[in-house]
């Protein structure tokens, strides 16, 4: 009856099931399922959850029942997770000698690139031909394809010259030569272009699918939106994780192991981070001897110290990421978050003077710390854009910047600049 | 001839450049442009640039030269942004008399819904036909529409019944009745479903448009992916920005003055956060005057507590964004979360024990630091995943605890819980 029921729900509704079971659980309940859909589910399913269902099955079963019904960029992602020796085993039980093809051409490329992405399953005309031939050759290379979005022209060598949409196809005469009514000047990306650069392009223009070609302009494959859309959200994700000091890639339903793996050592850099903090202080322990009212204000120079420089980097971090950083020259970029950086620094200071002016009527500790504040905000913006920026020239990943890095960082020379500041108005020299 | 290269560009380039653009050098070369890329620039510019644009320029051009010739989505986020009587000059001057219904139909939904979202141009075939005449009315409806992705199929009163592939129109005998080559099941979705709703439907079931219906089941109209990319990377980097401490939309790019608008709130909630940390303190003056070395370790305890607070937020927040929360209760979420702070917090006490006695040999401060920053640990992951559990629960964006609020809240706590362990250590009550 289970079987019954799950016949009748989309393959990525069972995914989200079988990832709430057990590896035997999940075993035995796919067995049951008949091939198509058991195929479109491994698809689905969350990575670490399908390689390690692929392992716990012999070879035969992974080529006939899945590796030959899958879309083979699909395909070339199971197979990649694989040991070589697995890999070649299961590669030499597929019947289907062109889908066997797709996938050892696929699982050159590196995951992160175009290669990565695309899949095989495209629908390619001759510049030469006419529609009639062409729709003949469609329902014959259509058979294994879900959805055509277009159809890519391409010239006796192979080189991609333009697409062709079906619906002028359909309001073509059948005796049109296609080389007459294909749209040229196609976008297309090269093999080795970075997957996000290609997600920028298809989001950029609007596209479904984009065609991969190689150095010399042969068309090699074809990216659908649909994956695209997943590299957008693991981006955005990543970036995310990074400024709240996660390494990648967990999940709220992860276990307390890889949730621990994934924030521990972020935490300890926080630590590290707190002690050298620490050590500053305790070079000024004599002076709060003197002074005790001088600690009252660590937490919020270090909390504002922290909140502009993570504002600042998460601009310039997601500046990069969406590409809408523009041509600006980093040194006007620096003069604005200064200009803005003047602004909050003043506007903040002034009301922590009124402030503390009112509270306690002490003015030599009031006016140290707006000034150790102010001074304390230019710094963290100045800092929180520089760093991401500098690290993106370096191809440094700059969301590295964000979080407790430059929290850390912050804390420790915004507690520097407040202690140097008030020793010097309290004359502790 | 700077018209001629700009003819030869993509819209999405040329908008790229406009962007830039102050508004009379913009004004000036708009004016130049062909009609269709004019139309379709527009839709390309940024909302805040492309309102000023709208505004400067007199309703009769707007109407003639970009409304009529836009996707009726598209019309209708330009005309949304308007005043009513901008909307009426504008819509009178619209020579489409079916377009401009389209508009208005349009205007009637949120912003933030699959209405908001929708097109009116698609394709609608009667079930009741055949091949033939479809693929006639495709040629006369196709007419105004960039792509199509599906036909749909309706029935006499408009009722979705389902899609039918072009690939399948093109591959069936032109005699074929529709009701028999159709694919029912169609995913929909209801007007007033929620934008970020809409996108996790796509996303899931891999889907490049999707047909929106009204309460009894009526097509309205399609949501195309290349929107709904927009709402995912929107929705995405709303919850960065919100982490970050940025009120919604702020951009590198942007003025100095819009950038301050969404970054001072938030420094002010964080200055007064730190007022009230410093009221805390102030309580423990005195036991500061008599044991300095106390305030050695706050900075250190309130980045810990900031730290852990933001990754058991970020994690959470996630989990809502990308659906992945799954089933698990509430109850078992929290214990899973403390046995994590468990780990975490026994590791980081006792590498900060180990440091602290090798490095200064006191007993009594280094054993109540070490409780106390366990203490916190526990705190910070409870309130972390409790607080955006519960803002979701109350219906509040619950990426609203994280970042900036999270982070004061936690450094509040942290130093109340600190302070009130080493007093206790040092019998100092
Ligand atoms: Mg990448
Ligand atoms: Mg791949
Ligand atoms: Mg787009
Ligand atoms: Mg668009
Ligand atoms: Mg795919
Ligand atoms: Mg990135
Ligand atoms: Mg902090
Ligand atoms: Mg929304
Ligand atoms: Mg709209
Ligand atoms: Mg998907
Ligand atoms: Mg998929
Ligand atoms: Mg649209
Ligand atoms: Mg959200």
């Amino acid at each position: 009856e289970a079987i019954g029921l799950m016949e009748e729900l989309h393959p990525a509704d069972i995914a989200e099931i079988y990832d709430e079971l057990s590896i035997d659980e999940a075993k035995f309940l796919y067995l049951l399922l008949d091939g198509d859909t058991a195929a479109d589910v491994l698809a689905e399913l969350e990575e670490d959850d399908r390689d390690r269902f692929v392992k716990a099955l012999p070879a035969e079963v992974v080529a006939k029942k899945f590796i030959d019904k899958m879309d083979s960029d699909d395909a070339a992602d199971v197979i990649g997770g694989l040991s070589d020796e697995k890999q070649e085993e299961i590669l030499s039980h597929i019947e289907d000698i062109e889908q066997a093809g797709d996938i050892v051409d696929l699982l050159h490329y590196d995951e992160d690139t175009a290669g990565g992405l695309m899949a095989k399953e495209l629908v390619i005309v001759n510049e030469n031909w006419t529609v009639l031939t062409c729709l003949r050759e469609l329902s014959r290379q259509a058979e294994d394809i879900d959805e055509i979005y277009y159809v890519y022209v391409v010239d006796d060598d192979g080189i991609l010259k333009g697409t062709l949409s079906l619906k002028k196809m359909i309001l073509s005469p059948t005796s049109a030569k296609i080389i007459n009514i294909y749209t040229p000047d196609v976008m297309s990306v090269h093999t080795d272009e970075e997957d996000e650069e290609v997600a920028h392009i298809m989001e950029k223009y609007d596209l479904v699918a984009i065609p991969v070609v190689d150095s010399i302009g042969r068309l090699m494959g074809r990216i659908t939106i649909d994956d695209v859309v997943d590299v957008i959200r693991d981006e955005a994700e990543k970036d995310y994780q990074m400024a709240s000091g996660l390494a990648e890639d967990v999940e709220a339903s992860d276990s307390i192991w890889i949730q621990t793996r994934a924030r521990l050592p972020w935490l300890v850099i926080g630590l590290i981070g707190g002690i050298f903090a620490a050590m500053v202080i305790h070079k000024y322990e004599d002076a709060i001897g003197q002074i005790p009212a001088m600690a009252i204000f660590i937490p919020l120079i270090t909390a504002m110290a922290g909140n502009v420089g993570v504002q600042s980097s998460a601009i310039i971090v997601q500046g990069i990421a969406n590409n809408s950083l523009g041509f600006e020259s980093v040194f006007s970029r620096i003069m604005r978050e200064l200009g803005g950086a003047v602004i909050n620094g003043l506007t903040c200071s002034a009301l922590l003077f009124v402030c503390n002016y009112f509270y306690s009527g002490e003015f030599t500790l009031t006016i140290a710390v707006s000034v150790a504040l102010f001074s304390v905000i230019i710094f963290a913006a100045i800092a929180g854009t520089l760093i991401p920026l500098m690290l993106n020239k370096a191809k440094i990943d700059p969301a590295l910047a964000t979080g407790p890095f430059i929290t850390t960082l912050n804390d420790i020379v915004g507690i520097f600049i407040y202690f140097g500041i008030s020793v010097y108005f309290f004359n502790l020299l």
